[in-house]
């Protein structure tokens, strides 16, 4: 915790008021740090990473008791594990740190010139938003990495972790701080919110004009809250409910494979399919059922899909609209592509939605009239992922329609300005 | 007023479900408009000109009516103007529809485009944002140029305007819709709201998940309430509250013209300079206060820039955040460059600054120090403006920090999705 922090938490009488007094730190320290090159801010976070490697003893000393705190507080085995710290993990996370430092610096990119016929030179010059806040569950390793994409972007951090991995945060917060006030970041430019008070939450989301982005990592329920009490803007997506639709000319052998992928590689993910579109004249839909029947998928059908395998269950008119996020799929049977576009416009969560098929005007429709953040011809929804999409890294995966959608990364937490450069041209 | 929107005022209970009713209504015209190519939308907004060409006798009695009623309920004369058309402004509102449907559609323009080791092929897309409502207040014209904007870049548009003006929008839109509906667009692709209930605009400004983005296009008080109460993302600028600062090194010459336009040129618009600051080194500061003041512009300075001349009035601390859209300006004699900025960044609305220098390491921090949506070197802060900037024709001014900053036209109206083409690949 900063200084500024530690002041703030202790002269504050309102969560409003410590939320102003941290924003207007953070707001000061970004100004600063809109003052180093690239090259310093990558120095500064390969100096966070070695100081997180140092501080290994303490930090797991810290987790350590954040584990014994939750597990007395009834924390469930996968909450407990989602906590959890050990070397490899840590050194995961400075790697992570490392591997940000190692990414292009988007301050300052030219998006596009152009010079006006009287002369004026204008420019669109890629800048930091701001100040980033950052609201998240149990997972500690949120502290570095959210810091790190907040930071090699120009943007200053208020990060507000969940109760149960207190110490944790704690201690990784002081580490990555140590190594970036070293090489020059000042203090506040990443600061951890020195109260677990849940109205600070509720001051950050509604501390429009100083806080000038939210991102929350968490579950549904954190999402849903963030964005219904929200006025700061909110990169995030709630849901992912992915299609995939077997058009009548796809590959039977492709459409298995790709049907298995979706589902089955990991099931717990954002981009993990949730429904299973199949056109009614491909040829083969007892085989896709089959593979994934046998892979211990659990599928409940319309009753044109429960004709396909008697093991398919009957689907409820809520299952269109779930996301599972376990080994369970809805699958309804269609007819062509129109009565699938039509299927995904009312059900699709606007994550990740994919066609399968041998026919290009087919998948250039599908590409053109899906209206959701990725849309994908022959591939498994399973690819939707920053670090897939050779982004790097990526803060989230956004469905909103303003600002960036599908994976962020950096880019995604800037913005841009007009430069416009004159030679003493007056307006006539 | 469309079909639709009849049915929907019809029927609807209360504010919400009529804004409810009108934006399912739009987003299905959008679904359909997104179907039509450019071409075909340039060619709809041509028919459309025509239109309104067209049904000039029954726009104008409209218009005369809203005149005469305007002039009963007490309207300054500033307002009726505003709210007055006649042949020649009404040809130029034909005209403006025509120039919009001649700029380029930014719908399928591929922003970028990568090829993973995989051999994925992913490309982001510029696509429509959605529906957009408009909330403005007398000026009629903002009905066709609103609504052409939004449909050469494929939204469908919800439009609220004043209740001064009811009659004169009704007549636009009608023959707006008219020629559109006659080139295939859906009739919902452009509703006007069918009540003057302000509870209408409540409801727009909480429709979440329903209307994509508002522009509210009005007076302050209409922005700040827009900014206040809405839910739904806000493109616009409150205050312009600009800054020209006279760099020690600047030319004379040069200085005085643009300090005098940027002033001058026209008081009320939004880019005209508010605050002088002149480098305590500059050698004429008396040449740049005497041309103003010799135009007719009463200066209000601190100690030191009264001292400059003695017609220079003294300033309040609030002066330093007036926007006067009048023929008065604030001075401000500061100590050098960090003393500029620092004075901007504590006063500046983020709109456009300006600096007038012949250092090229001063205009270059200049230009990367201040965080205003248009910084601008050796120029007018006048030019700030869509059109001198060659975007054609501008929805408005943005000084929030997502999505779009500055003047935004065409692309500020869409997002991007990610298509990403593949051959059957599936995750490892």
């Amino acid at each position: 915790m900063s200084t500024a922090a530690f002041a703030a938490a202790e002269t504050a009488t309102s969560p409003d008021a410590l939320v102003a007094a941290l924003a207007a730190a953070g707001r000061a320290a970004q100004a600063g740090l809109a003052r180093m090159s690239g090259g310093e801010k990558a120095d500064a976070l390969r100096a966070a990473a070695s100081e997180l490697r140092a501080a290994e003893a303490e930090i797991l000393a810290a987790n350590a008791k954040d584990l014994a705190t939750g597990a007395a507080n009834g924390l469930t085995p996968a909450m407990l594990d989602r906590l959890k710290l050990d070397p490899a993990r840590l050194a995961g996370i400075a790697a992570a740190v490392e591997q940000v430092a190692s990414l292009a610096d988007p301050v300052g990119q030219v998006i596009d010139a152009t010079e006006r016929p009287n002369g004026l030179r204008l420019s669109r010059v890629r800048v930091p938003i701001g100040l980033i806040g950052i609201i998240y569950e149990s997972r500690p390793n949120v502290t570095a990495d959210a810091a790190a994409l907040c930071l090699r972007s120009g943007n200053a951090v208020l990060l507000r972790g969940g109760s149960e991995a207190v110490g944790s945060n704690r201690a990784i917060h002081a580490a990555l701080v140590r190594g970036l006030t070293s090489r020059g970041v000042p203090e506040a430019a990443v600061q951890l919110v020195p109260s677990q008070d849940r109205a600070v939450v509720g001051a950050m989301l509604t501390a429009a004009g100083l806080i000038d982005m939210i991102v929350p990592r968490g579950g549904k329920s954190l999402v849903a809250r963030v964005q219904a009490d929200a006025r700061v803007p909110v990169l995030a997506h709630l849901d992912g409910i992915c299609h995939t639709f077997i058009h009548h000319s796809a590959d039977p052998a492709m459409a298995r494979s790709i049907a298995l992928n979706a589902k089955m590689r990991r099931t717990g993910i954002c981009g993990a399919m949730e429904t299973l579109l199949i056109d009614a004249t491909f040829p083969d839909p007892h085989g896709v059922v089959e593979a994934l029947l046998d892979a211990g998928c659990e599928l409940r059908g319309d009753p044109r899909a429960q004709a396909i395998d008697p093991r398919i269950q009957p689907a409820s008119a809520e299952d269109w609209d779930t996301e599972y996020l376990d080994a369970v799929l809805s699958v309804a049977v269609v007819d062509g592509l129109d009565d699938a576009l039509d299927h995904i416009a009312r059900h699709s969560s606007d994550h990740t939605d994919a066609i399968v098929t041998g026919d290009d005007t087919a998948a250039e429709r599908f590409l053109n009239e899906v209206d959701s953040a990725i849309v994908m011809v022959n591939a498994s929804t399973q690819f939707a992922d920053g670090g897939e999409f050779g982004l790097g890294a990526e803060i989230g995966i956004a469905t909103g329609r303003l600002h960036a959608r599908g994976p962020v990364a950096l880019e995604g937490l800037t913005t841009y300005k007009w430069q416009v450069r004159g030679a003493g041209q007056v307006r006539p």
